[in-house]
């Protein structure tokens, strides 16, 4: 494979040749995904998801960077170390997280039942848990569920069903999520199709802290590991590291993606440069959806840095901005409060002159030189009660730009995480 | 004055010789102070404070590290360059932030108009200004009142007619906050008594990154301004610095302090280490009641974290767990997710080891080894639904320990904070 020397952002400047499909997780070739209902979440809600390549692919993944980390989360990166996985399996309900000796027993029967019933290599399984954390997860069920979902795969079922299956692996691995998260797509090439498929889960616990929630890609491309994980490493600082919901890092996030080369095709550098471009879309698409289904969220928020002397600062500044409590309960509100915007960026730990500052409420100009304009509140208010906000900012510091997305403070996210684990 | 080498944390393991008495900021010899209604905040509610030491005092501050500061701020610096001050004059109800060159006139006009009244030079002023950022501070009315409380100070009054001033100051700095934050205090010394009076305000938009509010504070001891600044430097990191509300930390907050020598004593090395532990204890006091008027706050929470290898690390978790939005909202609804607060020490930046932790709620063991154990739910809900919680983590790391407040995340805060400024 030859790598162009474009970075991502440049990349998004040119005209796509690829494009989304109807699909999710099982898009590519030679993907099969499940989700079924194993009672772990609670009576008729589906909390095993399995995926599963016909043909060993190409794997990697990014973790969490809480210092605390699941179970399962070892097991995996343990299992990705030689770049090689056959399936993922995934349960909702229970996050397998902090339980001990029992936890890592239990990550470990999640491999040993996939590979029992897919035949392959317990150490080709990738395992991923989320829910409350401490409680010990029940290992029968969520194998019995294994053992139904590999049922599920090995039948010869239409493209409908298909689709539907991939859709309740999806579902599978929700847990505060209002809304599915998958996504599909193609890119051309001079020697055929190559897909993309992915799913995530992701409500709270959210923060621009590495992994920030699960995300499981899959792709039919072929695609060495060492390039796979480096593709995936850049697409997600700059997509899901990108998303705050409440500024809780998880202990079991994790993103991980699987190549089987299942379409036979080997990317040219034009078309690697394309397909690059259509997985951060991906990324970006699925971190989106995941700041868009915040817990309680009434609203979107994308705050876009400008002009930043660096990437970093102008990460630090959309980021705090995205994060902060003050801005999020204005942005629920529909309050024009551009002083918190302003106040955020200050704290952010970003270099830059807070007298050269420029914000944009969607179009409006608000503040300028570090102080307030003189500004139509109406036509502030027709921004703000759009369910989708954009704040800019423009830092006159330099070319560097980035963008994060996030939700508002509702009295919804007090309800939920108020009595979560009870 | 011959200092002691004692840290502020041994110092504290010793008998206390100083007690609290009745009063606020004008409790030490030589203070005046008086609260006004000068109608900047709404009508009829105190918000212009004037505190007045009849001597030029020793001065030092600590600031906001914001990188937007507020226009008073930046005075308040220059005029604390030399060391001196004479009086402190504040209003609540607008910030004076982020309106450009009207906002540092305003911050002026406010010093010279105090020093007019108070006959004494504008230099020696501090000025301070808490409320909504980037509207134009109402000058005109600001001076009104500092003449009002100029004639208040002026007046002959009884003992109770000075609490009664002092109470008012208190009240006119007040933003969100529901209870009036002031504290007093007494040394004996062997020349007689040295006094501490202290006032502050703080409830929204704080966070443990320096200042984090406004607070004054008072004393008629003799100690020369490099020593008084760093006395405050030091209690403020283990205080003010130590709360967090909501991860926002403001433009305008500062914690100033006057010694204006009226006491005619010079403390020896034993008196002023127990000086410096009663001004610690009222920096602490101040720092707990400001986290527990949390906006919105039902709850009053203390993290205390021991056994880390360094007190930085120690600080780093204690406040990681204050400051978790999903703590919070698990306080709120009595909630006892240990698993919740682990993860946020796992995110704090702090090194440590997740396999050897204990937590406690209140007395009750809910984690050991980095795992749940069996507890009662009864009584861990019947430590939970206490006004005061306090959690407990031991590391297992070293010998430093730290204490964070902060309050729980309620319907309330963000009803609020959605309709703050309008």
């Amino acid at each position: 494979m030859d790598k162009t020397t474009q970075s991502t952002e440049s990349i998004c400047e040119s005209q796509p040749k690829w494009s989304w499909i109807q699909g999710g997780i099982a898009a590519p070739q030679g993907f099969r995904a499940a989700g079924v209902k194993a009672g772990v979440k609670y009576p008729n809600k589906y909390d095993v998801a399995l995926v599963y390549s016909e043909a060993p692919a190409q794997a990697a993944g990014v973790f969490t960077r809480n210092k605390v980390k699941a179970h399962p989360l070892l097991l995996t990166k343990k299992h990705l170390e030689n770049g090689v996985a056959q399936a993922m399996v995934a349960n909702s309900g229970n996050a397998n997280a902090c339980v001990g000796k029992p936890g890592d027993e239990a990550a470990w029967a999640m491999a040993v039942k996939t590979a029992e019933v897919l035949g392959i290599a317990a150490e080709d399984v990738l395992v991923a848990s989320t829910g409350v954390i401490g409680a010990e997860l029940p290992v029968e069920r969520v194998t019995k569920g294994i053992g139904a979902a590999s049922l599920e795969i090995s039948k010869k079922i239409s493209p409908e069903e298909a689709l539907q299956n991939s859709h309740q692996a999806a579902l599978a691995i929700m847990t505060t999520d209002t809304v599915v998260k998958e996504a599909a797509c193609e890119l051309l090439t001079e020697n055929g199709k190559v897909r993309l498929g992915a799913m995530a889960k992701g409500s709270g616990m959210i923060h621009p802290n590495m992994g920030t929630m699960l995300g499981f890609i899959t792709t039919d491309a072929t695609i060495p590991a060492p390039d796979l994980q480096e593709l995936l490493s850049e697409a997600v600082e700059e997509s899901f590291n990108m998303v705050t919901v409440d500024g809780d890092t998880s202990t079991n996030d994790m993103v991980l993606v699987l190549a089987n080369g299942k379409s036979g095709i080997t990317l040219n550098s034009g078309e690697w440069a394309e397909f690059r471009r259509m997985f951060l879309a991906v990324c970006k698409k699925l971190a989106q959806d995941i700041a868009r289904d915040g817990e309680g969220a009434t609203k979107f928020l994308e705050v876009q840095a400008f002009g930043a002397a660096t990437v970093e600062d102008a990460r630090k500044i959309a980021k705090s901005i995205c994060g902060s409590s003050l801005v999020k309960t204005a942005l629920y509100g529909e309050d024009a409060n551009w002083g918190r915007i302003l106040a955020a960026a200050g704290y952010s730990g970003a270099e830059f002159d807070p007298d050269q500052v420029e914000i944009y409420l969607g179009h409006v100009l608000v503040a300028k030189e570090g102080q307030g304009v003189n500004f139509s509140e109406e036509e502030a208010k027709e921004v703000l009660i759009k369910k989708d906000v954009t704040i800019k900012l423009l830092l006159q510091e330099g070319q560097a730009q980035a963008t994060a997305w996030g939700c508002d403070l509702t009295h919804d996210y007090v309800t939920i995480n108020g009595d979560y684990r009870t």
